[in-house]
């Protein structure tokens, strides 16, 4: 039995059923008949077995009536989390999939992009994105928008309305030859940045936060790269880009960094890569490479904050891959984009071996699908098409997935404090899971083992089995009536 | 316009909006604000342009009144068509799917196949998998069924009750070394399937016939695989099994035939690889090479049979895709299942570029999907994955596909004169697919063009965005109240 410090915890709910999550020893681990309450603050005050209901209720308070039973083919698992979602290209999901990355880009991505200043458009988009991923159990989504500030701070309003936990980024892109009409100088990046940043925090939402995001180092100076990671240093911001996804863009940044060894070089050089456990110990002893206003710290009250999430990594080299490991830095797995764009297959056995932290991402509109779900199964056959190139290729398991998916996101992201799996302490963002929902998507001949309804749901659910969704203990999903 | 030759017909009912499908010629063909007549038989009586109302209620007697008018974001497309799905390995669907063919045949199918000699049970599954595919858009279905003949018509039953085109296989497999629970001798194997046979056309079931099934050549004696060889000549029979999906079997089928030159060669010297072009021509000439009952003729009057499908040939050479085109046998190309087992990558431009026909298969339960959306997505994600590793392949585009899963599949089982596209003469299956259907799957921000709303659909769709399912012009989905 788990329980928090203080007995005398305001308890706000208890769930008794089945739960399933991950933790660092066991990719699955199945808690059945188990008891669960949430504080009044949405964290986790205990986790006990069924037959410990009295003894729980009476030292937290609670009437046993008040306990919500999991009906059969029931379950509760972690919140899903998408650690990497363009929430603009959301208008055009599931289209514009027939061309590879830099043409995909200028075709397709900027024209799309550039209409975000239109705030009305930018909030219909929005809206639709953040609904569509809660309903499809993403509980905490780490958004790139688009370079305009204004429609990137509704973003992060929407997010909060919704009570979604998100990481918000206004692009950065100084550099973009081909499309006047979609970038900005190197002075109004990091000036928007900075308000973005200020104005964001400023609203105080509890769950939503800036990420300072420039879009990858082809679209930014080395200037602009730099000037970002201080900002980020000195106010203890999370970073994320795009890093080795396409081999026409690696062969494009030797071209543009004749000067670094790596793709990862070039991110490392400018502080761009770190985690919080090295930036605590660094942080006193750094002093600014370059000065101006947007350097100074805004706040310090982050509690979660300085986390470095690359996208993609298709081809990175080992030796990128230690950086990673030495940095502190995540990627962000995006298997439906990168089969989509042709972009390439990343070896995820490989990352893992190198101990870098790795979470799931749809990276929508290259991906096509809003779904973590879909970045589960698209996760699998990727590792799948491995084994079929290379039968010594070690194929991952449907359980290490699901890991991936909840913890390992949270691990990225550096929120492995506060979600990922169910700890005393932690908020509790979770799945209600039916796996047998009246007119869903998946047919049951007869009761199954957890493993079991685990596994169909992640193979053959959707959203009809999502039968409600909590973020920080507040039911989110079904969204309360207007 | 095209109409059909008597303007008398009696015309059922007329539909009027955007009909999407493929042509030879066409992979995608639009065809906006278009008027589609169906007949008292269920077939396409005329095909006209929204203009030509007037002229056509004139000429076919009908009130222009009662014409259905498609909605905003709406299509009527062609039913899908699953050329390869095993009924009773749905009741696993969506789980062990983590060892390699031969070694998940012995864990999880043949103990589960085995369970069929239970009516009950095989109701149960059987009603399951006949009434999800028919949601999912599967207007036709080609079934492998088990070894038990009384479960296998039942089988044909339900989808005579539920109105899905289907043929219907039962299983055949007198070699099974490690299982004795579930194998036949090679007499039982042939009377079996000659009473089953018998018995499913004597039910003269309008939509519903059988299909010769050798399981694959590991599984059948050559004595076997020959007489079921004649049997499917001598009856004008379909012809159904797997080959060449996985490398190990590949080496097991050459240790077990050492005498034929190819897998092809085995079926192909047991008169198993056919067509109906190929058939007519030569069954006036051809002796039985083998006498038993069962090779008598039982009838003459399926118009549309005899046909070879094959499922996978991830492993076939360019010999054997000659031979393949040579007798006009097809292949069903599943690749879900051939990921999902680590099975291989088929190269379908390579199959197209040989002219050999080929349709798109779930195999469930190797494939976790009992949906032809999913089908076209990973047959998208196969080529796409063969792009990668060799940027000089040319990538399947979604219309292709699109055409694979639709006409393609029709060809793939000879009934392409019956179904596969929208053509005066033949029947209507068709899906009424609402893109953005309340409550479904796909957000649309703005009006789109007809290809963009079918990609969207292809992408993301599922039977939440199939609002009407017709077969041969009979409305099967929403299901009719009991
Ligand atoms: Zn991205
Ligand atoms: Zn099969």
């Amino acid at each position: 039995m788990q329980t928090s410090e203080k007995s005398d915890t305001d308890i706000r709910f208890v769930c008794r059923g089945t739960f399933v999550h991950s933790t660092a020893e066991e990719a699955l681990q199945i808690l059945e008949d188990a008891l669960l309450g949430v504080d009044s603050k949405g964290k986790i005050a205990f986790i006990g077995e069924g037959k410990d209901l009295q003894k729980l209720s009476e030292s937290f308070g609670f009437c046993s009536s008040a306990v919500t039973q999991l009906r059969q083919h029931e379950f509760f698992m972690p919140g899903m989390i998408d650690t990497h979602i363009h929430a603009p290209q959301y208008s055009y999901a599931g289209t514009a999939l027939d061309m590879p990355l830099l043409q995909w880009l200028n075709t397709y991505t900027f024209p799309v992009e550039s209409r975000f200043q239109d705030i009305e458009f930018a909030k219909k988009v929005y809206t639709q994105v953040v609904k569509r991923t809660l309903r499809n159990g993403t509980t905490t989504a780490c958004y790139f928008a688009t370079i305009h500030t204004d429609a990137s701070l509704l973003l992060g309003q929407i997010a909060n309305d919704f009570g979604q936990r998100a990481l918000v980024g206004k692009v950065c892109m100084d550099r973009n030859d081909g499309v006047k009409y979609y970038r900005e100088t190197s002075e109004e990046s990091q000036e928007e940045t900075y308000r973005f940043i200020k104005e964001l925090l400023n609203k105080k939402y509890p769950l939503v936060k800036p990420v300072v995001t420039p879009r990858f180092a082809p679209s930014c100076t080395e200037t602009l790269l730099a000037k970002l990671g201080e900002m980020a240093k000195n106010n203890k911001l999370h970073i994320q880009s795009h890093i080795s996804e396409n081999l026409k863009e690696v062969e494009w940044v030797k071209e543009l960094f004749p000067n670094s060894e790596s793709y990862t070089d070039i991110y490392h050089k400018c502080n761009l890569l770190t985690d919080k456990v090295r930036a605590q110990s660094r942080l006193r002893f750094t002093k600014p490479l370059v000065k101006c206003e947007c350097l100074h710290k805004i706040r310090q009250t982050v509690p979660d904050a300085l986390q470095t999430i690359m996208a993609h990594g298709c081809h990175l080299s080992d030796e990128e891959l230690v950086l990673f490991r030495k940095t502190g830095a995540a990627l962000s797995h995006c298997p439906n984009s990168n089969i989509s764009l042709c972009s390439g297959v990343l070896n995820v056995r490989n990352v893992l071996n190198h101990k870098v932290k790795l979470g799931l991402g749809t990276d929508v509109a290259g991906g096509y699908s809003p779904s973590i779900l879909d970045a589960v199964r698209r996760a699998l056959d990727s590792s799948k098409v491995l084994t079929i190139q290379d039968p010594e290729h070690k194929t991952l398991s449907f359980e290490e997935v699901f890991r991936l998916a909840t913890l390992g996101g949270s691990q990225a992201l550096s929120l492995d404090e506060r979600t990922g799996n169910f700890k005393v302490g932690k908020d509790f963002d979770a799945l209600r899971v039916n796996v047998a929902a009246p007119g869903g998507p998946i047919d049951l001949i007869q009761s199954e083992k957890p493993q079991i309804l685990l596994e169909k749901f992640l193979n053959l659910g959707d959203d009809r089995n999502i039968v409600e969704v909590f973020v920080a203990g507040k039911k989110v999903v079904p969204f309360s009536e207007p």
